[in-house]
C-alpha cells in the first residue's frame, strides 16, 4: 500500500526498529519451544528419533508455538518469524530489501540466542541439528523442504490478504498448523525445518554445518515460488473475488 | 446465488481456471502432508499400523493440514480439496456439473503428483494404500467411510451457510477437525480416507487398486445424503433461524 | 428471550422438530467418533487402557469431534449434544421442559444408533463401556464426573452469552477443548464421560449397566450447579460488564 | 482506562467480588485438568516421567484447559488464572495492587482445593509436585521458567491489546497454546509450571516445598519483564500501528 520510497524511509524509523525487535522476540520464543521440545524428547528417550510419540511432541510444540509467535508479532512486523517468509514477502514486494535484511539479522540472532540459552540451562544436553536421512540425497531433501516452505509462505500470503475478511482472524493458527502438519510428514526424512533461522541457530550452537545449504536453498526457492504464484496466478490483486467481490476485509 | 446459466459460462473463465488451480494446489499440499505423515510413521516404526502414537501422528497431520488447505482455497474455489465434497456440493446445486468435473480432475492430478513426489524424494519408501481390516466386509467398510464423509460434507455445508455469521470464520478448522477425529475412529478398520482423491493417488503410485471401489462409493453416497439432508431437512433456506432470523452473515 | 409460553408452543413446530433432528445427527456423529476412537485404540493395542498414547488418541478425537458437532448444530438447536448440557440449560430457563425431553430422546437415540453401527460394521469388536477404576468409590467417581461436567456446562453458558461479543465465534472450540482436556485428566479413573448419552448408548450396545447411575447423577448435578452459578452469581444478566458494558454482542 | 482511584474503589464492589470468584473457578478447573492429567499418566505408566506420550498427554490437557479457563473468565476478571499473569498485569498498571492481592488469594485457594479434590477422589494416588531435573541448577531452572512465563505474559498483553482488532477473538487460544508448547519444551527439565499457583497447590497437597522458590521467582521476574517490554518498547500505546493506524479494535 505504501510506496517503495516511503517503505525505504521506514527502515530506520522507530516503527521499523520495533518491527525488528518483534521479530527477534518471536523468533527467540519460537526456537526456544521448537528446539526445546526436541531436546525434551531426547532427554526422555535416547532413541527419540525413531519414535512416533516424540515426533508428535515436537510437531505439536511447533504448531502451537509458531501460531502464537506469529500472533503476537503480526500487528507490528507481519509476524514472519522465518527468513524464508521474509524472502517470500520481499519477492512479492510486500517488504523492502533493506527492511528484509534487518528482519533476517533479527531472526537469526533470536534463534542463536534461544539455542544458547537452552544449551547453558539444560546442563549436558546437546542442541539437535537438522539432518537428512542417510538414504536420501541433498537434492531430494531440498525439494521436500522447498515444497513444505511453499505451503507455509502460500498460507502467509492467504492470511495477509485483506480479501480473507473475518476469516483473516485465524490466519496465525493456519500458519502454525501447516508447519506442524509438515513436521509430522517429514520428521524422519529431513527433520522438517522450513526455517533457515532455526537450522542456522541449531548449527551454530550444535556445532555442525553439514547440509546447512539444503535448509537455505530449499526453503528460499519454495518461498519465492509461493509469493509469485499467489500474487500473479491464483489470486491477483485486480481479480474480483467470485463470492464477495473486491470488498476490503477486516482481517490481517 | 448466481443462476445455473451464469455458472456454466464460468467454467472456462479466468475465475474458473483459477479455482481449478486452487483445488490442485490445496489437494497437492494436503495429500503431501497426509500421506507423508503415514510414510514417516512407517519409516520410524515398521509396525506402525498397530501403534496408537502413529495413528495420533497421522490424524493430527490430517486435521491440521486439511484445515489449512481448505482455508487457503476457500475464497476462490470454496476449498473442497476432495471429490466427495465437490460431489456433495454439486448434489445441492452449489457448483455446476461441468465445473465439478474440472474440480475432480484437478484434485486427482494434485493427489497423484504429491504421492509421486513423496515416492521419488524419500528413496526406498512405499506409498501406503488404504486397506480394509481383514475381518471386515467391503460393505461394512463402505458404510463406515460413508458415515464419516457424511460428517465431513455436512460440516462443509454448515461452514458455507451465510447464517453462521461470525462463526463462519472458524469453518475451515471445523472441516479439518472432523476428518482428524474420524481418522482416529477408523484408522485400524478402513484407514480413514473419506477422500477418493487421496485413495486414488495412493493407489496409482502405490500400485494397488484393491478395494478402490469402497473408497469411492462410500464417500460419494455419504456426501450426497449430507447435501440433501442439510439443504432440505435440517436447515432449508426458507427456514427462519430461531435465534437470529434470516439475517445475512459475514462468514464463508 | 422468548417467553416461556412461546417456547412451549415451539416444542412441536417445524423449527423444534428440526432442532431434535440436529441434536440426533450431532450426537450420532460425536458418539461415532468418540467410541470409535476407543475401539480403534483397543483394536491396535489390547492393553490400551494403560497406555498414554491411546488416551491421547481418544481425547483428541473427543475434543475435535465435539467442537465440530456443537458447531454444526449451534445455530438450530444450541448444539447441546449431551443430556447434561440440556439439563443445565433447562435449569437456567434457556430451554423449556417439554423441549428438553425431546432433546434427551434424540440424543440417546443418536448414541445408541452410533454404537450399534460401530458394533455391526467392525466385526468382532466390543463396544467399550465406561467403568470406574477398582480402587475408587462410586461416590468419588460421581464427584469427578460432576466437577468435569460443571466445567463443560459453565463453558456452554459462557459461549452462549451474548456479552462474549466477537469471542463467541470460538465457543464451539472451547466446548470441545474442555471435554478433551478432562478426558486426559480422568481417563484411567472414570473413563471421562461427562455425557450420560454416551454412557447410555455404550451400555445398551455393550451390554453392561454397571455403575450407570454414576454417569447420570454426577453430570446432572454438576450441570445444574454450573447453570445456577453462571446465571446468578458470576455473571448475572443485569450485571454490567466491567470492560465493555452491557452492549449486545455478535456471538452465539 | 479507568483511573487508579476508581479501580481502587472497585476492589470491594460486587463487580470485583465476582472477578475473584471467576478467578477461583477458572484456576480450580485449570489445575484440576492439568494436575489430573499428570496423575492419569502416572496411574497408567509408573515410569511416565520418561515417556513422550505421557508428556504429550499433559501438554495437550494444559493447552486445551488453559485456553478454555481463560476464555470463560476473560470478560469478567481478564482471565489471568495465574499469579504471575496478575503480577505482570499489575506491573503495567492494568490492575490495582489491592485487587491483585485478592486475585492471588483466589487463585491459590482454587489450586489447593483442586489438588485436594483430586487426592481424595482418586484413592491412593500421589499429587505430583514440580521438580527440577537433578543435573540442573535452581538458577538455570528459574531462568527457564522465567523465559517461558515471559512468553505467556507477553501473549496475554498482545491478546488484551485493543489494536488486535478481530484477531483478539482467538486470544484465549493463543494463551493456552503457548503454555502447552512450553510444557513440551521443558517437561523433563523443570516440569513446565509457569504458574506459581499450580506449583503452590501441588506442594501443599503433595507435601513437599523443595525448590518452591524457583517456581515463584522465575515466573514473577519473567512476567514483570514481559509487561514492561510490551507496554514501553515493542508496542507503546502512543505508537501508531503501521498497518491499521490507532483505530480502536473489537477484541478483548
Amino acid at each position: 500500500m505504501a510506496s517503495l520510497k516511503s517503505r525505504l524511509e521506514h527502515s530506520i524509523t522507530p516503527v521499523a526498529l520495533r518491527s525488528y525487535l518483534a521479530e527477534f522476540i518471536s523468533t527467540f520464543l519460537f526456537v526456544f519451544a521448537a528446539i526445546g521440545a526436541t531436546m525434551s524428547s531426547r532427554k526422555m528417550m535416547p532413541d527419540a528419533s525413531s519414535d512416533s510419540s516424540s515426533l508428535v511432541a515436537v510437531a505439536v510444540a511447533i504448531a502451537l508455538s509458531l501460531s502464537v509467535t506469529v500472533y503476537i508479532a503480526v500487528d507490528i512486523s507481519g509476524g514472519h518469524v522465518n527468513p524464508a517468509v521474509t524472502f517470500g514477502r520481499a519477492v512479492g514486494g510486500h517488504i523492502t530489501i533493506p527492511m528484509a535484511i534487518f528482519y533476517w539479522v533479527s531472526q537469526m540472532l533470536g534463534s542463536v540466542m534461544a539455542c544458547l540459552l537452552l544449551k547453558t540451562t539444560t546442563v549436558g544436553q546437546q542442541v539437535p541439528v537438522h539432518a537428512i536421512q542417510h538414504e536420501m540425497t541433498g537434492f531430494g531433501a531440498a525439494i521436500l523442504e522447498g515444497v513444505m516452505t511453499f505451503a507455509l509462505v502460500y498460507t502467509v500470503y492467504a492470511s495477509a490478504d485483506p480479501r480473507k475478511g473475518a476469516m483473516g482472524s485465524i490466519g496465525p493458527l493456519a500458519i502454525g498448523f501447516i508447519v506442524g502438519a509438515n513436521v509430522l510428514a517429514s520428521g524422519p526424512f529431513t527433520g522438517g525445518s522450513m526455517n533457515p533461522a532455526v537450522s542456522f541457530g541449531a548449527a551454530v550452537i550444535g556445532g555442525s554445518f553439514k547440509n546447512q545449504a539444503v535448509y537455505w536453498i530449499g526453503p528460499l526457492v519454495g518461498a519465492a515460488i509461493a509469493g509469485i504464484v499467489y500474487d500473479n496466478v491464483v489470486f491477483p490483486a485486480d481479480m474480483p473475488d467470485p463470492v464477495r467481490g473486491v470488498s476490503d476485509g477486516v482481517g490481517v
